[in-house]
């Protein structure tokens, strides 16, 4: 790719070392199925299967890898979740930070007779947990929120929220589309009944793969929403109602676990705080320089604050779709432009429907990379003296 | 991989030459994201998602190269039209070759009040249209079937079936897990309404990537089964009901496609035919050589009859699992032993719930590679003389 990337957050580039490799030598030298043959080969991506559920529990702390289920990304995670867990007459409690892979579920399960409340966050898009609080009712049966904004950075306070849950007996599913590979997670201490991930984000693997754990308490409750053949309890028309194969009907996505597994590898738990370190200083250094400059205004949380590696710009005397094409065509640096799939979340944040430009760093990039960004900024938005 | 690989039907290995390679060149240089992003990668990789709709229509004549829809499976891909289209009270008509992708998905319906009446096939799995006609009533609304059986090679009669379905007004939808590139291919003459395909069996691509096509008239009846973001009308919180986006939420398995498409370059059109006679001819000399064999039967229609190229081979003396595992550990040949998911199918042949072994060539194979499983089958099942 020529140009500099800086949509990480849409889709992670590069992958981790190795990725590709992984993924092209499974289909060059062993590209078989699992669970359905008797031969070496069909073990062992079984067994890459299976460790790759392991480096998973290992990366989130989940107990039990078996209760790993592989998607297709985590769009499929949220609808299989919400849709198999959520009946008329049920309330859920969700922020307005969040992403339309939780709202469009949302909406759809509106329609069948679930009630939707939301928390409205500030203009940073911070959630005041009092306010969640005010919203719990005797019907209420879960929280789902994204552990981080997809447009601000505004990092959630899910510790708060799963204690919360558990006081007053709610499900709480989390979203960790914009965290997972960039924050150090433990899905036990957030007390968190389902945790939902992408492979292609902060995990820098391939898009095609995703997933979502959930524990004994929740899966009890969930059905299936794909049912098919599992190579497991073929004689039953019924899908089997133990985990993963509930969840996992038809070929699963071995290509892409492989080169997920090589990506977890490359992360494993000790390289994420130098990940988080480097993405923030990646991000604090851009955004500093340009808050001040005229006519961009800055979203979310101020630079120094806690939160994820992006930085949302609001051009107000300019077309902001015309400034990130302008920066492509002319400069190669490759933004995202426009709603970013979560209109509530610019609702909250005051830029909806103009949206703003994301900058999103991956750790690879190096400060040059963003000094040659802010030398542009400064070009094309001079700074008053 | 080492060893005799006989389980086409299950994965095609090897891939397509150019597969592993498309696959790791974009995740190597340009694993962007489509529909998100106003740069020239993120436009090539789109490209190359609309050209990978095209090479489908044409393999398939699909009209609408907007209408052929990415899943992850085929079993997602029947799972969204049965679920989306189905409401209690209507009632479908299915063949008892069916497998669990269609089986399980129906049995989950019919406990909503979804009808499924089973066209009772013969012990070679063959389907007589005049029963099927006997079956319908006034409440049904589609008939859905595999276009081969995956245990016996038996091919439907499909182009009768779509003509049937369309005199009296039903729905039709065809399963071509086992026949998408190795059958030429009409979807105009069939007359079906959808056609659901997977990547990785005769499509010679990753595992990973499926996917269907749906015409206009069925579309309209056919709700998302998974809903989230798709980079499309992104100011609202509902999916967008034009096609693909209505049923291509969250990001998309992009490898998969770049796969794909690889695959369908080497397929095009024009090398099916040779595909489905080498194919066919390594079956038939498989099957014309062991069926004579003392304690061996072999299921589906005759060698020379019109088929796919796999056996199904029952051991009437021995474990078929015993049998299918010696020939691994000992020969280094990898079969497919049990009931392949279509437990339905395996009632029908009279091989439930033994199962069977199943040999599953693929056109890279050689006629001196069937030669050696026939040489070794003479020497464990000697003839009598």
């Amino acid at each position: 790719m020529n140009g500099l990337y800086l949509d990480n957050a849409a889709t992670s580039f590069p992958k981790a070392p190795g990725v590709a490799d992984a993924v092209a030598g499974f289909l060059s030298n062993s590209g078989c199925n699992i669970n359905r043959g008797l031969y070496t080969a069909s073990y062992e991506a079984a067994n890459i299967v299976y460790e790759t559920r392991e480096l998973l529990s290992n990366l989130f702390n989940f107990p039990k890898p078996e209760n790993v289920i592989f998607t297709k990304n985590i769009t499929e995670s949220l609808n299989v979740i919400l849709k198999g867990l959520l009946k008329s007459g049920d309330h859920v409690l969700i922020s307005s930070m969040e992403h339309n892979a939780v709202m469009r579920p949302l909406a759809s399960l509106a329609e069948k007779g679930v009630e939707v409340s939301t928390v409205l966050c500030n203009n940073k898009g911070e959630l005041s947990t009092g306010d969640l609080v005010l919203q719990i009712k005797s019907n209420t049966k879960a929280v789902i929120m994204t552990h981080a904004s997809n447009v601000s950075g505004t990092i959630m306070p899910l510790e708060e929220v799963g204690q919360l849950c558990k006081e007053h007996n709610l499900l709480f599913i989390v979203d960790s589309a914009q965290t997972a590979g960039f924050l150090s997670i433990d899905f036990v201490a957030l007390k968190a009944d389902a945790f939902a991930f992408t492979g292609h984000k902060g995990l820098l693997g391939p898009q095609g793969i995703g997933g979502f754990y959930l524990n004994d308490k929740l899966a009890a409750l969930v059905g299936p929403l794909i049912e098919g053949g599992t190579g497991s309890a073929s004689d039953s028309v019924l899908q089997p109602s133990y985990l993963p194969d509930r969840f996992e009907a038809g070929t699963l996505n071995l290509p892409g676990i492989y080169g997920l597994n090589a990506a977890l590898k490359y992360l494993s738990a000790d390289r994420i705080p130098a990940i988080r370190e480097k993405e923030l200083s990646l991000a604090q250094r851009f955004m500093e320089n340009v808050q001040t400059l005229p006519g961009i205004q800055l979203l979310g949380p101020a630079p120094k604050q806690d939160r994820t590696g992006i930085a949302s710009l609001n051009f107000l005397n300019r077309d902001n779709a015309e400034v990130s094409y302008q920066l492509f065509k002319d400069f190669g640096i490759m933004t995202r432009c426009g709603l970013h799939c979560a209109p509530a979340a610019h609702r909250t944040l005051g830029t909806f429907p103009q949206g703003t430009i994301r900058f999103s760093f991956s750790h690879f990039n190096s400060h040059q990379d963003v000094d040659y960004v802010i030398d542009l900024l400064k070009g094309l938005f001079p700074p008053k003296n």
